[in-house]
């Protein structure tokens, strides 16, 4: 493999691909980018083998082949290289990688081959073009619900599903339930429901942010999915098992509706939540008018602030994480906060008072007196 | 006490002091910030027995008195707050400090005031007037070259002796030395020579870059010094024991002295070094016209790049710790590099072409071959 490349779009392709390169781990190969030229264009390519990323990058083929070289050291080296362009050369005898730009000459070991896994291709058959967006929007509405605790695999994963014009998303840690469900301008051509590690979403989010497309081609198969944008491939393995119906832990009916200023309410949260310190939940106290949040943490202190509320009925308390309220408070976005209970032992639901397509579920914490 | 502040002003100043509060050990008050309201002004401190901080709170005095806050807890509480003042009231029963702003009030238990060491007082009395702008700038000339090594305290401190127009100032590792003299405009009134620990001088440099103000004024003690610039005091403890005298370490003269341009050789220097891992060190092969630097990491790779210099003579080799000589680069700032060596073993000098008060020896390592 020869191949020559403007040094800032090598940088800028070596940084993104190599995020999902493995940072830990026993396959030293998971831990570098792999470069492929092949069929007249170069791909950077990395994999921790749950994700798997390909990005083109332009460069002047001298002799195809491909290598994979230590991801971090490589962004290092290219980052720090002065001149516009940079060639690297495979040198089999050697095992390693020339790089060479302007006077600065580098001997990179490369990393065995043989140990990085072949990626799925995208294909064109089975594949759903759902707007970029709109799709990624939709998961940043959801995915700090999902749990990130491994035990419990199936939690960790976003539950997308798509037809016609509904594009849902639901996540859940079991704490608290996130269901985004957006509609699209154009119904879909064809459909697709798979549980995608939060992960995967979530760096495809980025990869959306940073790439012109408006497009997104979502390819879902037995056991993964293959995202591509423009020509950037992301695949992630999808995750098996029974994924909790939301819908049976809606409750029916709500005892207490709330509007509240969003921004206001998500303040006092935030401030009184400080001293909601080692497991102390925050306490929402309601009476006649009146929201008060408090919490208080043993040998640290105590806070309290109390807003106006269309609160009507007999006073009660409940108590909830500091954390996930806070959340779920700041994933409405901005405007108006409809907050639905019931007692103080059923669960609470956050919604926008704007967007009817976003619904927060969060689980009380039962208070001492 | 009770006191009331502007929100701003208030978390501007913890936020000051709060850097020198002590992050670990065994007294608690120390890892606190101390209010204490007192013949009409309100000043904030914070020490970790080795560095004390002072500053002042614009503040209305309702009552007088001090306490002793937890630091990062009531910068964050102030940090969120809403409103433009905070009242702070120390309720002597309940053992805590009573914080209203707006509609929030928190309650935070105070930290043991016995364990919280007295501050030493500024006095009028022998202390030297020091323009704060060449102080600093001598400070962060030499800073990095002081050693973080407990275990040889002599060698933490920069020692800094000033006389007439000339402030001097001296830091070692043992590794490496720094010198920078800077001449004054006009003469001072007085002198002083003290070992001031690095970090203290750090410390010192952060605020005379934040706070308005053209004197420093330097009070040496028996065993500490107390820096004060406008109404702000910084004090430390002085380094005790005998510091090495920088002049017999100088070599007398060299046997090749070359100039480079400083920030070619410095971005050579930091690409090349990317392969001088595990300890690996950073050679400077010398040839008739040409200094190449290279670096090699078993099982990684290696590195080089050549750069014309006017070096006559026998060509020569010479190793160097790759960040001691990026550091002495670096410390030169713009400008060429004068670059004076002996032979393979003996120190070689660092000076600016432009800065003649500016010396850095650096240590060789022996090369394998």
């Amino acid at each position: 493999m020869k191949i020559s490349a403007a040094r800032e779009e090598l940088l800028a392709q070596l940084q993104t691909v190599s995020r999902v390169a493995s940072t830990r781990g026993a396959i030293q190969a998971l831990s570098g980018v792999q470069l492929i030229a092949a069929g007249g264009r170069v791909e950077l390519r990395a994999t921790d083998m749950e994700v798997g990323l390909r990005v083109p990058l332009p460069a002047e083929i001298e002799r195809e082949g491909s290598v994979v070289l230590p991801a971090r050291l490589i962004v290092d080296v290219v980052r720090s290289l002065s001149g516009p362009t940079a060639t690297l050369e495979l040198r089999p005898a050697e095992q390693d990688v020339e790089l060479v730009a302007g006077n600065a000459q580098f001997h990179i070991r490369t990393l065995r081959a043989e140990d990085f896994p072949p990626f799925p291709e995208p294909e064109s058959e089975g594949v759903v073009s759902v707007p970029a967006k709109a799709f990624v929007e939709t998961v940043l509405r959801v995915a700090n619900s999902a749990s990130r605790d491994e035990t419990r695999p199936v939690l960790t994963g976003i539950m997308v599903s798509a037809s016609e014009r509904e594009l849902r998303m639901v996540a859940t840690d079991s704490y608290r339930l996130s269901v985004k469900e957006t509609t699209l301008e154009e119904p879909l051509v064809g459909g697709f429901e798979a549980n995608v590690p939060a992960r995967a979403l979530q760096e495809l989010a980025r990869l959306v942010q940073q790439i012109d497309g408006e497009q997104l081609s979502v390819g879902v198969r037995q056991n993964q999915v293959v995202f591509q944008i423009g020509e950037v491939v992301l695949s992630s393995r999808l995750i098996e098992g029974q994924f909790p119906n939301y819908r049976q832990l809606l409750p029916d009916s709500y005892e207490h509706e709330l509007t509240i200023t969003g921004s206001e309410v998500t303040d006092v949260v935030r401030r009184i939540s400080l001293l909601a310190q080692k497991n102390a939940p925050l306490r929402l106290s309601f009476a006649p008018g009146e929201l008060t949040v408090s919490a208080q943490t043993p040998d640290i202190g105590e806070a309290r602030e109390s807003l106006p509320v269309a609160f009507q009925g007999e006073p009660f308390e409940i108590g909830f994480n500091p954390d996930f309220l806070r959340d779920g408070l700041e994933s409405v976005g901005s405007g108006d906060v409809m907050l639905k209970l019931i007692s103080p032992l059923r669960p609470g639901l956050i919604q926008s008072a704007e967007d009817g397509g976003f619904l927060y579920l969060i689980m009380p914490i039962r208070l001492n007196v």
